[in-house]
């Protein structure tokens, strides 16, 4: 099935890997001896890969998945730390890392692309918070999920934005007050991932279903993804409005000619932008 | 328990059935022939019949039904692809329809009245936006749900709407960019619908429910709908110093007074507008 | 587990009877004869009892439980009623009461300290309300749930800004036009309760719970909790730039410095406000 894989170079190709699958893109955290926290250089990467991917036509979807036993602890504490020596004890920086990490997981958010988590492991804090973002996820059975900052001091403030936005109030509470890990199955029962499988089938699985909504009008995805998070943060009158003019737009544009007469016409339909 | 039953005409009978079951409007979509499909005149007659129902004070609750085996399948395609010869290749007609199927839809969620909707079959696109509209749902272990459009190059931006305020975001996005059904107890166990009941039983079971939401002071019952909706869409705060306001005034109507006092003197309440 | 027990007079102790369980608070609602129903006292010494509760060092957490087989009825319809006899027919008073008792439930959302309910009974209407506003909340498996006030005139609209924002919204209408229970499995599966655990045991699992959550670092609780509710009514991009904000605040705090040290050196934390 995963045929014509090409690895690009992205600009740290060490800590993230980048590998095309037939129109997959396929990204996998490399820094299994830091638990693939998310340092710096590896938001960087993320960042840049992302931003590629944006603007290469060769490229319909995305999986995110990691090397190692986790999946992502999240901030790297150690090169956070190491800036409390710094004049101002690290707040610039501290400040500059959230950020960047918040801009990060909103450009998973406003890619124009379906963004799919594979995750075979531990999914911690801002880990934890990179699935939430995705758009789909798929976990291994033996993934767990958990936003255990407040053990260490440090509430799970970020993380919280994209698991609120997921599961119910009471849930993401618990995870956030407890710090305690929930299972896959769990994860799975309140919302947080689409579906649980077989462990060590979590990457192909999330490749599969990537590859389904690849095949799909890129135009239609693009616009649908878009409108779906921007009509999310609506009141309904405005959302519908809203709606009612992107169905309006897309109802004029080429793939939804073509894709409603092939319905019509009992045929396959040929998109433009494949 | 079903009796009394009268038909009226409303102003497309052919496609939109009108059957009162006591004080229960049903409302049974009936172009089997086109999977109930909401065509230009469809629309125009549930409109129709919400505004009737509306100031029909014998009726105290709406089933919303169809015939034959899907439930519907959203947008009539033919009809809109029929206007693409339009001087503007359509774009007027397609705004226009779809504005008048949100403010039907809306229509829905302002009626002062309970909806239930019950689901015998698929129900796709703008369908399955029905359902997610409807106040409650009683779905048919036969019933199966999907916002297909992305299949045929119109992403299900107006279904959208309300499928992603009833069930959780990941699903949403699985259903949305997928295009895949999924079952009647999926849907129940994700908050779509709220229950599954043996093939044949569904409409009667929701006309059960909606008589027993009938059976309620219609006043109480009016003002709790529209608040619920309104709070919905409210910061903390201010939903409740709006829901108190809403008490109060609710305190201060009749059926109130006479509801508290019969709970008080353990006797069955007298409403003023049964 | 439990010791050093000690009673604390409030305001009114016969109807809320407070201990403290080493660092966690134990509200016990003490009208069992009136079915725990909040009236006008009750809300008065429970939001007494949070305002003490808030500047407690000596507390960490909360947790609220209930007397007889009820946990709360909700408003206290007879006390309410006394009031038709006034000039204004008693409009005044219960705008005051919604008032109050909305404030009280907004104090629980906005202490510092985690809040967890321990359900022994039935709790309806605004009893229903005060499990859906704890941050967290066990149940017995002898618990039930229910919006009822559409039963006897008075829809459970100030309920339902708590209810509405817990459980996804077909369960809530539900729950609010049938007036009918929903039993603790149910509660917990659609999210209106963290957990069911055997009847007799909620106490002391909501205690355990509570404590697991005492022993983090009280700032961090602090903070994380505001951040948690303020940040679910904004928008993505706002919500991220304020946690961004928390989060930097939160790395510059003692505790946080503390946590991140003692989590790389792989020692036990020490607390500032412990």
């Amino acid at each position: 099935m995963i045929s014509q894989t090409a690895r690009a170079a992205v600009s740290q190709p060490q800590i993230l890997l980048r590998e095309n699958v037939g129109d997959i893109a396929v990204l996998t955290l490399n820094r299994p001896e830091s638990r693939n926290s998310l340092s710096e250089g590896l938001i960087a990467a993320l960042d840049a890969a992302l931003r590629e991917i944006r603007d290469d036509r060769a490229v319909r979807a995305v999986v995110i998945t990691a090397t190692g036993s986790a999946f992502s602890a999240g901030h790297d504490m150690k090169e956070l730390t190491a800036r409390r020596g710094d004049p101002d004890r690290g707040r610039a920086y501290f400040a500059e890392m959230m950020t960047k990490c918040s801009t990060m997981m909103q450009a998973i958010v406003h890619l124009p692309k379906p963004v799919v988590a594979a995750v075979q492991g531990i999914a911690t804090a801002a880990g934890c918070q990179l699935v939430a973002t995705c758009d789909l996820a798929v976990a291994s059975e033996a993934a767990s999920f958990a936003t255990p900052g407040v053990d260490i001091g440090l509430f799970c403030s970020t993380p919280m934005v994209a698991l609120s936005r997921n599961i119910p109030r009471k849930q993401a509470m618990e995870m956030l007050l407890t710090g305690e890990p929930i299972s896959a199955t769990t994860a799975r029962d309140i919302g947080l991932v689409n579906r649980v499988v077989p462990a060590g089938s979590e990457r192909n699985e999330a490749i599969a279903l990537a590859q389904k909504v690849a095949r799909k009008s890129a135009y239609t995805v693009k616009i649908g993804k878009a409108a779906f998070y921007r009509q999310a943060e609506m009141n309904l009158a405005d959302a519908y409005a809203y709606a009612a003019e992107v169905m309006t737009e897309n109802m004029m544009a080429r793939d939804a000619e073509e894709g409603i007469g092939a319905f019509i016409e009992k045929r396959e339909p040929k998109w433009q932008d494949k």
